[in-house]
């Protein structure tokens, strides 16, 4: 377990990007922290007097990134399957190991995946897998902020054992039992996509979702194929499907989003669903490119996902944010398209909106999630102005410049070394286990 | 400068991945070097009796990256003109900077630059530029393998003072200079572009390159724009318009070839042309993506270029190669279109065929430049077979798991220090040439 929690403590750093106001850069900038909180965040010149610990950072400071769309236990089953498109990665990769998974093993591959995603500079995560409960245990006890919803399956022509009333019926137990668990932990539920569950099972869990308020993850239009086969057997796309099935009541995230149409999109802005970009996973698994460009320009709320590191394949939200990047300039063939704060916003509000936090900027109230730098690499040198620090961060910057990391006012990395993992064991268990399920 | 080589030394390694044949793992490897080259690589078992030094290393052993196509001085510029498109990023905000550079800014500049290539595990690299004594001073200062293609502009219409004569001239001159000096250099030229230089300017190049066996590094295809312009004007497209002027009768090397065609794919090949492809800058400039895959498919011997740090906006071949592999597979829609020890082999030894290094490869006769990674960090975790190293390495490594490299069997990175260039210094110096560049 990481250290315990200072009552009241300031940050001061060379430069603090507090997201909101976007490409606003305070040089220097300080963030003072009471309990798991953010009690006053403002450029040095104009802060409150102070006169608890001060800790003095010579780089750069910006809120926890938050991950919008992860199955982070996945470490146990990296890169199995490469070179296979989605439909046959899932049926002959991936689900025949899946259902051999203990609680055991999903609690060591999250711990792996935890250390990975607090050492890149992610606070917090949206986990779809199985055995929750191990997972959220290993999620705690490394220091990561989790938001799980768990995942919901049912494949009978498959002869998978997953069945969704069973799966339904856990999950809202989870719920029940966590409410009264740390503030790490939050449980929505996760049906997998409309492909993997009959209608009556997306309408149930839309329903559930609506009646506890629950978030409701769920894959959608990840690829050509899925659409078009929804397409030729009920005559409808992704997104009206799942408003004619009441499920676009909740509060929905739909992970990948990849082959959405303009109509859509704005049927997602005006319902409030937020999608999770996860353009490495898209792209490796040969599934596509999201519309992103569009997608902001509809107003839809968007955060970045890794998915499983069996599909990316790694936990790095630099990388995602910079891709993201990448493939809209290309596309659009014009690198006007997407700023650098835009691309920014997306790696921390527009995750911390998707998953419901108040994290992901830094301002009175929010979660300490934070993240510190250092500036001093070659790869961000020169900085002339203090403005010129969130292209740095996008275009320059890689998730091994991140020296500590806060969740909820708590170290949980220091120098690089994430303090609530035994990183020598959980890559021994995940070697060890990942010789078991491939075997 | 970096230490002085043994005679003859051998390194044993946990994972030696020697390009060629494509896919092998040697587990354990050894290499032997002696002076600047290896006289032995293969696996532990059958190797020749030694009994030199030996170095045990844990991780991954692999040849040297190579930069096909680069302007690393511009770590000065890093970053600048963020949002503009070539045409306008090139004749606003880069053009008008650079033709106020001094040889010590240059040195400077390549100096961070040969900095951040190094310690990123790239130990060869193709640069054009200006102030090119001072680019290869710094070099081979930092202990970097260098191909300097001087370059070559002409733009009379913009009031810029350069001149094509004068430049080639120059540039001939640097060549004879150049034929005595240490092994770590080589000239060639650089002319800029079609659209940069008069027909008269490219075929004198041309003539140069062939008559002095030389390399001919120059843009070509980079933006739609540009092969609309040349076809409206000359109706041709630039292979057809190089070929004209006899240029492609040189050893050329084209860099970007984003708009190239299927026709022009074919002439190429012929032609002996190699493509130096750029993804992350044709991606950040809103140029488009080159098409790999096709170029692949057509025979065409590709490298990888960061190019510079205005555009990038870092020299990181680990984020061209995996960004080479998710571009093509996300395009063609199919993760089978490319796979990892062919994405490894663009960084390594397809760069060195393109520059016409005996390098890139791990065999008998071949230069000494190798790169050591660490294997303990979370995202290579788990390895289970010695073959799952070249896709652990293109979809989850990154440059920070570089603990040592050799230059031509001498060491320039230690521990993850780059033992030739005094860091502090250079970042200063390129701090205030910047500021006073960009003032």
């Amino acid at each position: 377990m990481p250290p315990p929690v200072a009552a009241r403590w300031r940050l001061v750093a060379s430069y603090v990007v507090p997201i909101d106001p976007p490409g606003a850069v305070w040089a220097p900038g300080v963030v003072d922290v009471a309990g798991d909180r953010i009690a006053y965040a403002g450029p040095s010149e104009g802060a409150p007097a102070f006169d608890g610990p001060v800790r003095q950072l010579p780089g750069i400071v910006l809120p926890g990134m938050v991950n919008s769309h992860g199955h982070s236990p996945m470490t146990l089953l990296r890169g199995v399957g490469d070179g296979l498109r989605l439909e046959r990665w899932l049926a002959e990769a991936i689900w025949p190991r899946e259902a051999r998974l203990t609680p055991d093993d999903v609690y060591w591959g999250m711990t792996l995946g935890a250390a990975e995603l607090l050492r890149n500079g992610v606070t917090s995560t949206c986990e779809t897998y199985f055995h929750d409960r191990a997972l959220l245990d290993a999620a705690v006890d490394a220091g990561l902020r989790c938001v799980v919803t768990p995942g919901i399956l049912d494949l009978p022509a498959r002869g998978a054992r997953w069945r969704w009333q069973a799966m339904l019926e856990a999950a809202l137990g989870l719920v029940e039992e966590q409410q009264g668990r740390a503030g790490l932990v939050r449980v929505g539920l996760g049906p997998h996509a409309p492909y993997s569950l009959p209608d009556e099972a997306l309408a149930a869990v839309g329903r559930a979702a609506c009646e506890g308020d629950l978030l409701l993850s769920i894959h959608l239009a990840e690829t050509r194929r899925e659409v078009e086969a929804l397409r030729a057997e009920r005559g409808c796309s992704p997104v009206a499907h799942l408003a004619g099935l009441g499920v676009l009541d909740a509060p929905v995230l739909a992970a990948h989003g990849v082959w959405l149409e303009e109509a859509e999109l704005t049927t997602l802005a005006e319902r409030g669903v937020a999608v999770a970009h996860c353009p490495q996973s898209n792209a490796k698994l040969g599934s596509g490119c999201a519309p992103l460009a569009a997608l902001l320009r509809a107003g839809v709320t968007v955060g970045l996902g890794t998915d499983g590191p069996a599909s990316n394949d790694d936990l790095d939200l630099f990388e995602e944010l910079r891709l993201a990047g990448l493939l809209a300039r290309a596309l659009a063939e014009d690198p006007s398209v997407v700023e650098a704060p835009a691309l920014l916003s997306l790696a921390t509000l527009g995750g911390a909106r998707a998953l419901r936090l108040p994290a992901g900027r830094l301002a009175e109230g929010q979660l300490a999630d934070l993240v510190h730098l250092e500036a001093e690499d070659p790869r961000l040198v020169p900085i002339l102005r203090p403005e010129e620090v969130p292209a740095r961060l996008v275009w320059s910057a890689a998730s091994h410049l991140v020296r500590d990391v806060w969740v909820g006012g708590r170290q949980v990395v220091r120098d690089g070394e994430v303090l609530g993992v035994d990183l020598g064991r959980a890559r021994r268990e995940v070697q060890a286990r990942a010789e078991r399920l491939r075997g």
